[in-house]
């Protein structure tokens, strides 16, 4: 089995031109930077010659253009654009899409993205490598990002087979671990487990900024310790990240932000009736889940 | 004026006796091991001949008793109990404590501790060291825990200035930043910074837990990050301790839940509204100020 994978990867290689990336941030920088090590030719295209300098300086790829056509020779495409842009393609992007080319795509969520590159390209599938740090832009990719981290795939009944495979094959050679779902329930887990949490950070540290008593402001700032930096940490990420996120996953972030609320009113409930039973439960209960849920 | 204080501790070394602490926990037993390094005879009391064992055998102190009586011969006293037995002192202990020894404490919260103890002793001193871990129980003190952290005092019209000035010395030996503060405003703002932050969590780990859709629920753990890791952290930390906290700075507490909600619906309701540039203004406010609140 192994063996044979092996074999198609080869294959694979062979038989394959180039890999084109669209964008050359965080994810598309560091695909260039993997996929190169690899044994791959990688065409990188970018959108200002500013980015183009610095992306050739940091040899993100072999070849980088902010003309389109280099993706004319590229059997396999990554759209590593943000969010907003890949729901916005040019019309000179899409032209420059090969038709055989296997096209994917990186986005945090997946229902909107198939609901425009389904109708674009008839082999799109719709994908989600789960990795990322604080930064973003050119300068920011790093090698093995995606090494130990989840990819998600979310195909549909008229996905092309073949291409979904491909984009397997690459997810297996970056060291990620596959995983197919739903894009709905995609877009729910997503919503529950990563944009929900900078909402709730987010409103914890915009209390702390609207406390107006400038003198309790300072004295919470000396004993703010290692647990209110943690619990901020994503609420102080990227704006601009974090509203594509509220913009294209608004209906999932909205149901499970209902769930939120009600959980803490049910803490605030209990705090107020004096139930310290009550709270010792929840807590405990929420001591025991914990790790039982975060993989290792 | 340095070496005045240094001659102050040599002094202050010379005519101690011993300096007594009160549980041998977490914060008891780094106490007692940094004191001891420091050239202290430490008097550890423990409730338990279990823990004593431990305690000795983790050499916390030299002498370690479950007789309040080892107390007698201190002239500074830590109460290191956990807040609910430091609000409720047995008889025993309060008649061990010498009246001529300084008295001080290490709760979390500082205005119901002072409303029990500025009666039960003349020399109380309340303040609490802004050190933890995860971790409670014998097994857990070490070394150097103070070292850098506040150690804030909340002294009182009445309190003793020569009891005040003993405890800031401990807290200059042991390495850590003194802060003096109103009691008040010492729970407030901890409720802002630390109690909160439980509450935000646990709410979050909890609106995963009641997921009832399994499948989502499995997708959901695959793809949780480090986000998803830090924001969790205290939400799943020790349910006694953070239900001693609800339990004991509640109305505080309640203040800063009602502040933290308000904010959270704000941000829900330009969701809701699709008002994408305040979200985005809303999520640069949040990532301007938490690097310009959090010390490095």
């Amino acid at each position: 089995m192994e063996n044979r994978e092996q074999a198609e990867m080869e294959q694979n290689k062979k038989t394959s031109n180039c890999i084109g990336i669209v964008g050359l941030g965080l994810i598309g920088g560091s695909l260039g930077l993997d996929l190169q090590a690899l044994g791959y030719q990688v065409h990188g295209l970018v959108h200002q010659s500013k980015t183009l300098e610095r992306a050739h300086a940091r040899g993100l790829a072999q070849v980088i253009s902010t003309d389109p056509k280099i993706l004319a020779s590229c059997d396999l495409i990554i759209l590593a654009l943000p969010i907003d842009q890949l729901l916005k393609p040019t019309q000179s992007l899409i032209n420059s899409l090969p038709q055989s080319a296997v096209l994917t795509d990186v986005g945090s969520v997946k229902v909107p993205v198939l609901k425009i590159w389904r109708k674009l390209h008839p082999r799109f599938v719709a994908s989600h490598p789960m990795a990322g740090t604080a930064n973003s832009g050119v300068e920011s990719g790093l090698q093995n990002l995606f090494r130990n981290k989840p990819w998600i795939a979310t195909p549909e009944q008229n996905t092309d087979t073949e291409a979904l495979q491909t984009v397997h094959r690459l997810a297996r050679e970056l060291g990620s671990h596959w995983i197919t779902a739903d894009a709905e329930m995609h877009d729910q887990a997503v919503a529950l487990v990563s944009h929900l949490p900078v909402l709730v950070s987010a409103a914890l540290l915009k209390t702390v900024q609207n406390e107006s008593n400038s003198s309790l402001l300072t004295l919470a700032q000396e004993i703010a310790s290692s647990g209110f930096t943690d619990t901020t940490r994503i609420g102080g990420g990227n704006p601009t990240l974090g509203t594509a996120m509220m913009k294209n996953n608004t209906s999932a972030i909205l149901d499970t932000l209902t769930n939120y609320r009600r959980n803490l009113e049910e803490l605030e409930k209990s705090i107020i009736s004096k139930d310290w039973l009550k709270i010792q439960n929840e807590l405990q209960e929420t001591q025991n889940f914990r790790p039982s849920f975060l993989k290792s």
